[in-house]
């Protein structure tokens, strides 16, 4: 009797065993009907799955095939999604044994008729990047979160300080009244790293917003009220590699899923090999399979399961969101084929999409590389619109900072700009004087407000794409480089905490204002064609945006005294007797010679 | 009778006036039968000569044309030379009202049948550049010319010291000997300016070797002894300016005979307007049609006289001299096509041969512009095989200059080389660690004599084509930077100065004579291919050049302490146990790791 109990007791624990099967997570968790991108591979995670045979029956849902790696805890189920498939679940069941095992509801969603049609960041637009953690704690009751490692800690430079989307939400008509028309956000991705998490750059879970930041709903909710606000939102990705703590990590599909190495290999940083002659074949595998940081497993796009993960995620958050664009991190250090693909499955999906790459170099040789339209030697393309400029980003700063040597000290910018012709489409860069990864702009030029402003002059007028990084209208600087002091709080973005500001950063608010907002409907600046001038030996630069008559000239004097211009070989092209300073908002006479104040920006129209 | 008489003295003095109407000069001075180059505009000069016919009857020669511009002291006459006409004196006569007023006999020469086959310099040859007044004075009866300005003064840095070519002449067999195969010299056309003519890119008479240095025959016969110990001779051109004091500048044939500007107008020096979309005409105009320098008239070669007569006088060089190589000054300032006609004719008449442009830039996108073989944006071709490295001189020095940071030092040099392929032949590149324009090697790298080695190494075995200063082997090295010093006196190059070199001068000087003495017949660093490495986090730079199992790897150990060097990625590249060390004659095993000295250059076969 006693046996006979323990027998049926233990039957009924196995058959619980078994049923303890499931399925623990499902990527991407929905698809939508009548997209391009419309036959999906959804990896489903649960303990054998992999044994499992998945099955389903709707109309206009076809199962393509599924498959597995050496893990079985992971099944890839890949299905075809036509047209005119009604929306609502699609019951999948995976079968034991001809039985059910288990099942699965997979949403298949209606399109918002929209998306499709999105408009991706262009020359009409001023981004404003926000290190989300940084910005403002508009909800302090996420800043630490159950089940999450790290907790808030405004003390430490490097920890997390409550910064989250209901404080971005909060600060709209803000950063809208600015002049912006875009924000670039560092990436909301759950980040559940020990240590240092806030940067957003070790995702941990590819579909769900950070819940420090808040849900994704919050998230989708932001792009809603910023779109309405005619504020576009740009979503920081990486696809290079994951955080060291990514949920798969302790469980891989397969060996190769991210890039390994007998010992740890960190990336050579050397983005020369690509079309360097002479590099080997080990340095070129180091570049694209050595890992940035030991807490950022290199994911390996070549494995084609990566690959479709990859693009599928791109597609979900453009398509869940409804942002208007992306920053890609670390762009030349993924396989670089996979980029391309990358970037052509989001451009077929959202012909006026854009995204902006980064490619930290300073020589446009090689920036100019990854464009689309780039006719390089090794018959690489890709239908990347846009990448950072930093070779003009470095040129400027240089040209500020550096003393006037043998002729202007603006050549530094001067003939950078003039490599233009590298480039498939120079109108299409994003150009910036700082960003979250170096020292601002004020500190850059060494504190001198002057300089900063003929800096923002510069870039809020020149070819391309402007981008500021929050803070910089109330000269926010580091003093030691530090990346946590970079990033530090916004102003103001915490509760409780009313800033008191300088006269000097009252008045370089309402400059920078000024400028932004002129921009706004400046179809010149924006897609105007550009004209600069070999700065004399002096320490002026002149260039001209323009579209036939309709012109703007932009004069920028670095002197440390006022100067008398000699106007006569501009009036060609620019050929007005008075005009307009759109900053000091002053008629100018443009008589000959003219007079420039000292370290003074003059945007003329 | 008194009135008579003073009428007919005066009539027979205006007769002797009209006698007096001479050919003053004529350029160039002859030509030769057989040349591709066959029809000749030949410059006769004198007064009112443009007031003259020109006739003349030879077989197998005819008179193409003559002109003349508003100077009519200018007679422009153009010949065709048939292959089969007879050498000897072609005697043009000049009539007016139909009776010779004057005649020439213009020598039409046979070619020295080795001209057309002359080969230039290539990867077999490492180059010394002697700037011809500082190195040795070996005739010291004409250091002070009778009807030249500026007088011998060896106590002016800017002064001339007497250097010649029978002193160059005198060092053949100690340039042969420290295992150079080519000599660069600046240039030795008559410079007649009053102040600073050593320097020699002060043209004031094409046709003439400046008397100080010597006579025309002179300089052939330099040409004619240096070929037989196989040592080619460079000459250095100027097609951008000439001297202030040119002979032609007091009665110019014509306005646009050079650049003139209402007031004087200086080049702008900005190389990158050729390609720069936003460049304005007037900046490209001031770029190649500004001055050098007030001393120096900035040529119009879209004059097509002047092109032909500068096109001609090249060749005239080539064919008088035998020549191996012209090394071209300044080549972005002149007119673009005017060079590419110009290099197209040099090539066509000598198909061997080999130019090297100087376009000082530390930007490769912008050297290689000019180069044959690359396919720029404006379709612009030439037929100029080399061009000086300036990028990568830059790159070498900022290695061994800056400390490590980040990675390696020596990424600036694998990372510029990594940009080869923007070269068309960067096998024709020109290698060089300094030159007559900037701070000595040795002074570069602060003094450093093991810095110093390094460089040499690496200029000795990298592929393209070395060139080195005179008196490097001695380590010459300037402290101010200031023209003059850096291009001091050659030790003991004069008359009665015996040197006395310390034993660092002597080691230094065998060091680098055992490396070009290896490389003289060293096919693999000639022409082989070239493969590096990327720096690991130290400062030890690896490459290999390779035809097939000929291999030599070349290790440059910048690190001030011996280091341990894993071996294992460079086996498979160099699979051998043990190689010698050219340098040091050691032989060397090939263990792992392998055990490197401090500051030291390996040169391992």
């Amino acid at each position: 009797m006693k046996k006979t109990l323990l027998l049926a007791i233990l039957a009924c624990f196995i058959h619980i065993q078994l049923n303890a099967q499931s399925i623990e997570r499902v990527e991407p968790p929905n698809w939508w009907i009548g997209m391009e991108y419309n036959e999906i591979e959804i990896m489903l995670y649960g303990k054998d799955l992999a044994t499992l045979t998945p099955k389903f029956d709707k109309k206009g849902v076809e199962l393509v095939s599924h498959k597995s790696f050496e893990n079985e805890n992971y099944l890839f189920v890949t299905i075809r999604i036509s047209a005119d498939a009604a929306p609502g679940s699609l019951k999948i069941d995976l079968y034991k044994n001809e039985k059910i095992a288990l099942s699965h509801d997979y949403p298949l969603e209606a399109r918002n008729p929209q998306r499709k049609n999105i408009e991706g960041f262009n020359g009409s637009d001023v981004m404003y990047l926000i290190t989300p953690d940084r910005f403002s704690n508009g909800n302090t009751d996420n800043d630490n979160v159950d089940g999450l490692r790290e907790k808030a800690n405004r003390n430490l430079l490097g920890g997390r300080h409550g910064g989250d989307i209901q404080g971005i939400v909060n600060h709209l008509d803000y950063i809208k009244d600015m002049g912006f028309t875009s924000i670039w956000l560092n990436p909301l991705l759950e980040n559940d790293m020990k240590t240092y998490s806030y940067h957003g750059y070790s995702t941990t879970d590819y579909y769900k917003i950070d819940p420090r930041y808040g849900s994704n709903e919050e998230y989708r909710n932001l792009c809603d009220v910023a779109r309405e606000k005619g504020i576009k939102i740009i979503m920081d990705m990486i696809e290079n590699h994951c955080g060291l703590l990514h949920w798969w990590m302790d469980d891989l599909p397969t060996k190769d899923w991210i890039n390994q190495w007998p010992e740890y290999t960190n990336t050579n940083h050397r983005k020369t090999v690509i079309l360097d002659p002479y590099s080997t074949d080990e340095d070129k595998k180091q570049f694209t399979d050595g890992w940035f940081v030991p807490s950022m497993p290199d994911l390996n796009q070549r494995n084609p399961s990566m690959a479709t993960y990859l693009i599928q995620n791109t597609l979900w958050w453009i398509e869940y969101s409804g942002i208007s664009g992306i920053r890609q991190d670390t762009y030349p250090y993924p396989d670089m084929y996979f980029m391309a693909d990358w970037t052509k499955a989001v451009m077929k999906e959202y012909p006026h999409f854009n995204i902006v790459a980064e490619e930290w170099y300073t020589n446009p040789t090689v920036v100019s590389y990854w464009q689309k339209g780039k006719d390089n030697p090794n018959g690489y393309t890709s239908d990347l619109k846009s990448l950072m400029d930093f070779p003009l980003q470095h040129a400027v700063v240089k040209s500020l900072t550096e003393e006037e040597n043998w002729h202007s000290s603006w050549n530094h910018a001067y003939e950078m700009l003039g490599l233009d012709y590298l480039y498939a489409d120079p109108m299409n860069m994003v150009i910036f004087p700082d960003n979250h990864d170096m020292s601002r702009i004020h500190a850059q030029v060494g504190k001198d407000v002057d300089k900063t402003k003929l800096a923002i002059a510069y870039f809020a007028t020149m070819r391309g794409i402007p981008q500021f990084y929050y803070g910089t209208e109330y000269l926010m600087a580091d003093s030691t480089g530090d990346h946590g002091e970079i990033r530090s709080d916004f102003p103001g973005g915490w509760p409780g905490e009313k800033p008191t500001f300088t006269s000097e950063q009252i008045e370089f608010k309402k400059y920078m204002q000024t400028i932004l907002k002129w921009r706004k409907d400046k179809e010149v600046i924006h897609n105007g064609k550009t004209l600069h001038f070999a700065p004399d030996n002096n320490d002026v630069y002149v260039f001209l945006r323009y579209i036939n008559d309709d012109r703007v000239i932009i004069l920028l004097n670095k002197n440390e005294q006022n100067v008398e211009l000699d106007f006569k070989k501009y009036q060609k092209y620019f050929p007005k007797s008075k005009a307009k300073d759109i900053i000091s908002k002053q008629e100018i006479n443009l008589n000959n010679p003219l007079q420039l104040k000292a370290m003074t920006a003059y945007i003329l129209e």
